[in-house]
């Protein structure tokens, strides 16, 4: 699969990054985190195992970057970066990484300390400064070709919950219909599920990390919490629907579900850019305590998502960085009670100049 | 999904991990690496991306143990563990982390120095001394009932196998195949792909990690390398067979399938418990020597497989270390020619008493 931008896009990331470099005074920059790594080069957007990296770059403030990585990723490599800067390591990466930044690099360079392990830091011999959260930054202001994709992988999704509620039958178990989900998705033109899709009855849509069973099957009729996303031209996308399978739900639930659409509604409305994200997160709050409910809301009220489902902005209630143009995040209000279960429901939305629009709405 | 092995089983893991704990004078163990802490507790095989851990252990020296997660995992953490010894942290994990491990440990405690950051380290706020491999140790050796886990998840790989020929046909890409495989592990059982199924049609083959293309289409007359494997009874299967497509394999195709499993057969039947990873290496390298063509067999001979696609030990030309009886491991020749591709042949084996016997066979 080719990516959707050019390397010329790769190259003009690089340049931004150069220029935080040098505002902080940083020689260069050792990429590590997988999603950093393809944003900045193309290549290779995952990992191995956990512990099984693809590859870095080391960036440099002068201009001259390093892909590094092992033998069996050198076709790959040379397809998207120039061959002579492609620093190939064999058995202990990290030493020899050490000492292509020792030959490379005169000042002082950063690493990002969340996604390098003790082991590795230790083997590369000299002494690096944390500098994490550099690449993020970029990443959390989209580029319109950005945007492009994750509308065209929302709209995927969008047709996922048009497709959802067909797939809803007594007997049925959540398992089965996480995995009739996973194939549509993949026979629509997604690369992979964006993370493990939740299918929950009942009482299992009050978990916030529920794993679909074999074992639980619909009822005649009950409510059903779905939420899912996949990867469409490496973008991820992210929604989440509560139906009632059946033609008598609760006052409960017709209830819950009117509060938690109007709460979104209400916030979408009243986002604006520039708020923070604790801001944003209130205006869901406010309305649930105005109607009393608002114990009900256990987590944030979205997450920023792009290359991975959750990235920067956070609309968490401590956080009170602003949420600039360009950013795409979800919106996603919920109210949960342990007796029967609960509700959300989750849009994708991107930053425009007058508020935030729904996409591929 | 309830764990193939009941809890009974998790404590005896770490009665041994205990004595493995004093004989290295440590007091306690910080459990990271996910895969070790599902071996030991039956708690959440997967993190969620690369960065969210879904908890921690504290293994303990004199027993009293702890789990530690978020909110998020309290239901999920107490149906496998004693609720008053789950810790939930908020917010900064690593510092609270931190703060019960003074509380709880008195002596040296161990951390797993490949599956933490640097970031989180810090923030531990302590000096812990690296330990990793502990829990590997154990996890080598298989149990009785892992070994019949990866006996009927083999047996999986095998019946794909069977039923791959028929996947073959003019005009599939090579993207089609490798969905149709993962379809039918999915739905014959599978919880999910052990890793990311290769399909490489001709020269394609000799790239150790080709991403099957969806505008590579099989011709009428081609090689096709299948390596692919899944998640049954939580154990990873993996297994590669080179196929054929057509009536007419060139003579280059069909000697080199002769060499493959004829030095595949030869080293089968030479393994010892006890011998070295790379005495077992050796017994496949120097029948390619004997015929003049090892330098196009380019990886090690195999790999240990459990609960992770790749885990000890490991068949490569350095490892000096011993393979003992109730190990299981691939053993995977290939030999690869750019010019047209390459042919590998993979069983999983598990090491007896008195040689290794093929799995699920």
């Amino acid at each position: 699969m080719l990516a959707v931008v050019n390397t010329r896009i790769y190259e003009e990331r690089r340049e931004k990054l150069r220029a935080l470099l040098r505002g902080r005074g940083l020689d260069a920059l050792l990429v590590s985190h997988a999603a950093n790594r393809f944003y900045l080069s193309g290549f290779e957007l995952h990992d191995g195992q956990c512990n099984e990296s693809s590859g870095r770059l080391l960036i440099t403030a002068h201009g001259k970057d390093w892909l590094c990585t092992d033998a069996r990723f050198f076709d790959a490599a040379r397809r998207i970066w120039d061959e002579e800067r492609i620093f190939i390591y064999k058995g202990d990466a990290f030493a020899q990484i050490g000492a292509l930044l020792k030959d490379s690099t005169r000042g002082v360079t950063g690493f990002e300390a969340k996604s390098v392990c003790c082991h590795g830091a230790q083997r590369l011999g000299l002494r690096l400064l944390a500098a994490d959260g550099l690449v993020e930054s970029l990443r959390m202001i989209k580029e319109p070709g950005e945007i492009a994709a994750l509308e065209r992988s929302c709209s995927l999704n969008h047709k996922l919950m048009k497709y959802a509620p067909s797939l809803l039958s007594p007997g049925c178990s959540e398992a089965d219909l996480a995995w009739s989900i996973e194939r549509f998705f993949r026979e629509n033109g997604a690369a992979e599920l964006a993370f493990p899709t939740i299918a929950a009855k009942g009482k299992n849509a009050a978990l916030p990390h529920h794993t679909p069973s074999g074992r639980t099957l619909l009822d005649r009729e009950c409510p059903v919490l779905i939420d899912c996303g996949a990867r469409l031209d490496w973008y991820c996308s992210d929604q989440t629907r509560t139906f009632w399978l059946g033609k008598t739900p609760t006052p409960e639930f017709t209830r819950t579900l009117e509060l938690v659409r109007e709460a979104q509604k209400e916030a979408i409305r009243g986002i604006r850019p520039g708020m923070s994200g604790m801001e944003i997160y209130a205006l869901a709050f406010a309305f649930f305590e105005r109607h009393g409910v608002e114990r009900a809301f256990t987590h944030s009220l979205g997450h920023g998502i792009g290359l991975e489902t959750h990235e920067e902005p956070s609309l968490h209630p401590h956080n009170s960085e602003p949420v600039p143009p360009g950013t795409v995040f979800t919106v996603e209000p919920g109210l949960y009670y342990p007796e029967w279960g609960g509700v959300r429901w989750e849009y994708m939305l991107v930053m425009e100049e007058d508020g935030a629009r729904i996409l591929a709405s």
